[in-house]
């Protein structure tokens, strides 16, 4: 059998539902898009619930469910994701939490949950916290994100995610000691009020805070944390799946749902994960990616951007960029590759948040069985050869087209 | 986001296959039905397999499955859920089981395993029996049902249904004494064969056969115990859906359904469960009752009834007389409102019994993604914008369109 190679386009928050500005139509079906809609001409189509039907997925729960992980047994929060998406090297068995840099008084009171919203001067900090040795021999790994977001990484003996949060969730109130909920985490409790306290010193005293105050804004002079998940054990997609794989993505949190199943992260100039994201240099990054690899994965979050904002047109001019992104691939990609294109869930313009309804599914490529379906969309997609799948399901159905699948039985 | 309320019509038994009478149509198919056509025009239509493709199921075990419960994991028979529905409040760990009343000789022999089809009376008769005290402080829940049914609760410590039925099944044999079939369940089977022969003695002596002895009509003086099953602990279903629920239904196991699932059960005059019921009396008080709940579950038992009787023109009839309940609810239910209907399973004419043909299902609500199907049937149903679902899915499906769904993940 002739074992192609997959592309695997994740549209994030692509699909939609009827919006009266648009005629009662979704972004999808108001969108003018030749080439999504090719793909769908000849390709077989159906819908895909991400995790489950009727299940509001997040993108970190849908990227493992498309990834075909057993999100119920692996996903353990959102704190290792958020940690591997800005850069800390994770491993099975750190915990790991989400962050803020806040603002606090001398009487360790959030003043403001945010720090006065900083955009500068966090990687310094960051700096100046990762690399600090706890008691117990447990290591500290810190990152900044974005604005006041960081991660934190504990790594030792014997930690547990069993701990309540430091982050008492509101302003007016004082940072919180963290406790067990099982008498497994007490040291771990330890570890993380033991960072609470020397964090706090040492920002307290960090020449980019002293800047700050001088300036009149307010110290990132704490950090608040919340979340806390162990890193599970992933079983790597490529060693799974047994193929070289890449994940091309302009947002952190992707990167790191790339980075936690194994594959290797290309970075493309100017896939910046906003509305502004130059998405034919990704199409064009990921065709000279599968030169390398046998399956890439897209992720191309601007519909999700215009989803989470309620932009009805802006989400239909996004399509008709994605569809120009699909010119490249219809041109560049040779018969020896399957392409997927699909979405991680729907966002929908109305709600400005995800949603349980299904998304579309087409897949391209020599050999699979091409239905009457001649529209990219959430209707359309129901007619098709496909039915209806959940994203566990997707990179089987894919192996199968690639003839990569192997036989269960003789 | 904007959360609604939910309204679920189960019609029992709806769907159907071709039958040579109605021109190889289906009674859905030959119904003329404006109004339940309407519904299927202004949402989204799919199949609905109750529990799973080809699965015949009972009524109890696709009314839970409906309500989101694995079923094979809480379904333990249908005692408990009789018993339920005949009023008994039954608990998490009580044996139940449904009940013939019957008459025996002097010799225990069964002459008559319904005690001449027994209409009045049981209600004393049950009477005499509940609150009896057994061995080893069991207690004795006693109820009657519709004619000569009726359903026994046994309450105490350490019982087990892991026992055999009194009940011989077939008249001209004698009552059988209840063995145990794991040494766990020794003395409950002992507890049963001391309530066989103490109801026995009350039954024999009591006014109710006296009369009907001098009448010339068979005493109801014993009871026939069958299909012994622990009563499940089951998360009420508000609670797992964070909503107010209630149910409405005219026959006894449907309510006792909702009762077991934690549902409130709301009385309408006139909604008997058989072909005479008032479905419009339904209709309305479902629309009052969505002003204090979230979430209202209506069971029509009707085109069940024709379907077991095989009545194809009366299950045609039946159909016109839900539409005419139907237009009740197109005029009256505000925007707040998803609605669903469907069927808890197929009940075709020409088996007179249920079987595991997928059920057309149609949501109804804003927001829904409209698609092409103009008309409520079995095969235009496969053709909708919802694909093929099963039962268990439908809950969250609705909590989705209801935008009541939480976030799996971030």
């Amino acid at each position: 059998m002739d074992r192609k190679k997959i592309l695997v386009l994740i549209f994030d928050g692509l699909g939609d539902r009827p919006i009266s500005e648009l005629g009662r139509q979704t972004p999808l079906q108001a969108a003018r898009k030749e080439n999504l809609d090719w793909f769908a001409a000849n390709g077989i189509n159906g819908l895909m619930d991400p995790i489950a039907p009727g299940v509001r997925p997040g993108s970190d729960t849908s990227h493992l469910a498309l990834f075909g992980y057993d999100v119920f047994k692996v996903y353990t929060g959102r704190g290792p994701f958020e940690a591997a998406g800005v850069g800390i090297p994770v491993k099975h068995g750190d915990i790991a939490f989400r962050c803020n840099f806040a603002t606090v008084d001398a009487n360790m009171t959030v003043t403001d949950r945010r720090a006065g919203r900083i955009k500068g001067g966090t990687e310094e900090l960051a700096k100046a916290l990762d690399g600090m040795k706890l008691g117990e021999g447990t290591e500290v790994l810190f990152r900044a994100g974005t604005e006041h977001r960081a991660a934190l990484v504990l790594r030792g003996k014997g930690l547990s995610p069993l701990i309540t949060d430091t982050d008492p969730h509101e302003e007016g109130a004082k940072v919180l000691e963290s406790k067990p909920t099982a008498p497994v985490a007490e040291s771990t409790a330890r570890a993380v009020n033991q960072f609470m306290h020397a964090s706090h010193r040492v920002l307290e005293e960090h020449p980019v805070n002293a800047k700050r105050v001088a300036a009149g804004e307010k110290p990132a002079n704490a950090v608040l944390l919340r979340g806390a998940g162990v890193v599970p054990n992933l079983e790597h997609v490529g060693e799974r799946l047994g193929m070289r794989v890449a994940g091309i993505a302009g947002v952190a949190l992707i990167k790191g749902m790339f980075r936690a199943s194994g594959m290797d992260v290309l970075d493309v100039e100017g896939a910046t994960g906003g509305l502004d994201t130059d998405m034919t240099a990704k199409a064009r990054a990921a065709v000279e990616a599968l030169k390398s690899y046998d399956l890439v994965v897209v992720n191309v979050k601007a519909p999700d951007v215009c989803g989470h904002d309620g932009l009805a047109t802006e989400k239909v001019k996004t399509i008709e960029r994605i569809d120009a992104m699909m010119a490249v691939l219809r041109t560049d990609l040779g018969p020896d590759v399957v392409v997927a294109a699909t979405a991680d869930h729907s966002t929908p313009v109305s709600l400005k948040d995800h949603s349980g309804d299904p998304v579309p599914l087409v897949v391209f490529g020599e050999g699979v069985r091409v239905d009457d379906v001649t529209r990219f969309d959430e209707l359309s997609a129901a007619k098709g050869g496909l039915g209806r799948i959940v994203g566990r399901d997707l990179m089987r159905v894919l192996l199968n087209v690639a003839n990569r699948a192997e036989k269960f039985g003789a």
